[in-house]
């Protein structure tokens, strides 16, 4: 960390634009393989298989309604009540002219050619009933109505949300085939930081990026193994690649610090010990310079910068970008477009700059408010930000009502 | 369910629009109690108190470079290395003209009065070093500028996301005060339905609602307790109420099933059987119709329409809002407008409709896809659904580009 070192290393590699990561981790990181997992496990995940109507949906032609089912073809309005068929029964037979069978609704009705008049619709007499009112409708949800057997109803690649879930459940797939979750192990390094419980010490500083990484993949379903490892190059591989499995199993390796250029090396360095091919050490991102970003074979590294908003704006667009791609999930335009709901006084930074904001509908649009923000490590505008405002460099005043781009850092498109 | 039997018990009840019905839950939900939970379980929850500052933040001066800390006052260009100070170090000293100290990005300076110079901007010289620009700015990110002690950074009611915990970690709030979750009870009738694993006989369909149900509350944290119980009042009464401590600790009831008239007089009356008094037992809504809203002191029970489509309207409207209101969520505007990106025939059906659709934002506006369904038991629309168009009653043709409302069913706004 001696300051009069030249930095040798950081001049071999250009600096990547977020574009340019984004690229590189997109193409690098490709769909894990897919598993079978009960319905209850499913939520978020993504679809390996089409799935199709096992057989006709509706199965059998139900009644609509609480009734009494009749002959199409009846001419009487006097009927003498033969059979009840409730929900669940299934109680064939060929209805002669004068009868009725009662039925409940989603009952099956008991053959072809006959309509369903609601309660509402008939009197009782006596044994018989009678027909105050005949509809036209039949009140009867038929056989193949909705699908067709093997008609698929959910494309391969859907994320499975609570409603598609259900229909899963109603087509009898009750073990999906999804990609598999990837296994992330998270390591933070820095001398200087205690847990958020401690208090820290003249010099210190609470630990709010093991937080902010665990909740961050808590989104994508993801249970990350965390470490603490020292600023120590020896005890430090030892700390991550120990068991060598958890290393080695790993699909996705975060490791947080390297803010200064000292840490920044040593990131470098060790992820090469491990045996990752650095591709990205610099990046023209604000904030987010010093990101590196590696690869060992199928696994991906992250050195994720240690200030809490670079590491903020760093998930939200490049881990995110490397677990969209693990779990196969369609690349939406990550990049939305709103207008500014107040002025923004963005400096004219060399850099592109992610702005922390929030957004929302107004009226049908979307609307961003950017938020205050004094450097890396201030990470008060966390407390509301949903969005990072993309500010093209250069840009200095952008005036109230100013279209923008942002990128969403809420869990939905 | 006998097709003779007038429907007296819902006569007495007019309907209730869907704005009526989410007035009585807002009015009816309220908060439930506060406790503390450790940071990473405290993830979508809603925090009940204003967390601040303990100390300044940063609360010390410190570095925001690698580099070399000198007096401002300086007028030498060469100086003589005295000490290094790294992040986590704390080595106050008065710095003497012609002195300097190493020190890392987030190092604390060793006093007042200082800039630190770039290492890019310096050179060695033997034992001296040499500055080879002199930069106007102080690299320093001084003690209190993100904020001072007592600032409250973090509102009472923030919904807590990724960011914000990583905030709360940074200001040593490890187990924030946030509103419990609710205690869920979810029991599903039917004679007619079999589990999602078995193959249906004639006449029986495939439960989709308890998938359905269970992955909706997952999306807000919350694991219900689930029953399937018979369609026969005694039994099911001592299925729900056994033992009684599930039941009368239970925030919230679902009864799944009473699609027909049967099957919700059914559930009307075990609701009342289990104390529960029903303030709606018939709305305007499409789907929706039979809804059932019933009360028992601070408890809230819906009796949910059997078919899969009312369900799934029933939970993203009226049970979406009692989460609301159990959780203490600020109410956003849960209604946003949008435009239609196709054509819709809605019918001109005299209820209100909540239409199935899909919303993405295109181009900086909130664009929607209905979806085609073709009665409340279809739920093929649920497999790509992620909103529901509210479609005023007696509305015929809509033609693509008009405006409309709707509802998201994303768990976020």
């Amino acid at each position: 960390m001696g300051c009069i070192e030249s930095n040798v290393s950081a001049g071999f590699q250009p600096s990547a634009s977020a574009d340019a990561v984004l690229a590189l981790v997109r193409e690098s990181c490709r769909p894990l393989e897919p598993e079978r997992v009960p319905l209850r496990d499913a939520l978020g995940r993504v679809l390996r298989e089409p799935v199709g109507a096992p057989e006709d949906q509706p199965p059998f032609d139900r009644s609509a309604v609480d009734g009494c089912a009749i002959r199409l073809d009846e001419s009487s309005n006097q009927f003498r009540i033969v059979d009840e068929i409730r929900a669940g029964d299934w109680k064939p037979r060929q209805l002669r002219p004068g009868e009725a069978v009662r039925i409940a609704t989603g009952g099956a009705l008991p053959g072809d050619g006959l309509q369903v008049v609601m309660k509402e619709d008939v009197q009782a007499e006596g044994a018989l009933i009678r027909l105050t009112r005949r509809e036209a409708g039949r009140n009867i949800r038929f056989r193949g109505e909705d699908a067709r057997a093997g008609q698929v109803l959910v494309e391969n690649g859907t994320i499975l949300q609570p409603g598609t879930l259900g229909l899963l459940a109603s087509l009898g797939c009750a073990r999906p085939l999804v990609t598999r979750l990837p296994r992330v192990l998270h390591a933070a390094t820095g001398n200087e930081i205690v847990p958020p419980e401690q208090t820290p010490q003249r010099g210190q500083i609470r630990d709010s990026n093991s937080t902010l990484v665990r909740a961050f993949l808590k989104q994508w379903g993801v249970e990350p193994t965390q470490l603490r490892v020292p600023e120590d190059e020896a005890a430090a591989k030892s700390a991550i690649g120990n068991p060598p499995s958890t290393i080695d199993s790993a699909d996705l390796l975060l490791l947080s610090g390297g803010a200064s250029v000292g840490e920044h090396d040593f990131t470098r360095r060790l992820l090469e010990d491990l045996g990752f091919v650095v591709r990205v050490s610099k990046t023209t991102m604000r904030p987010g310079k010093p990101l590196i970003v590696a690869q060992r074979g199928h696994a991906m590294a992250f050195g994720l910068p240690g200030n809490p908003l670079a590491h903020f704006v760093c998930l939200n667009i490049c881990v995110r970008a490397a677990l969209d791609g693990f779990s196969g999930r369609p690349s939406e335009p990550s990049v939305q477009r709103g207008v500014l709901a107040a002025d923004l006084d963005a400096g004219a930074n060399v850099r592109e700059t992610f702005w922390p904001a929030r957004w929302q509908l107004r009226d049908g649009a979307a609307v961003l408010t950017p938020l205050r923000w004094s450097s890396s490590g201030d990470l008060t505008a966390l407390a509301s930000a949903n969005a990072l405002l993309r500010v093209a460099r250069g840009a200095a005043r952008l005036a109230q009502g100013s279209p923008v781009e942002f990128i969403s850092t809420l869990p939905f498109p």
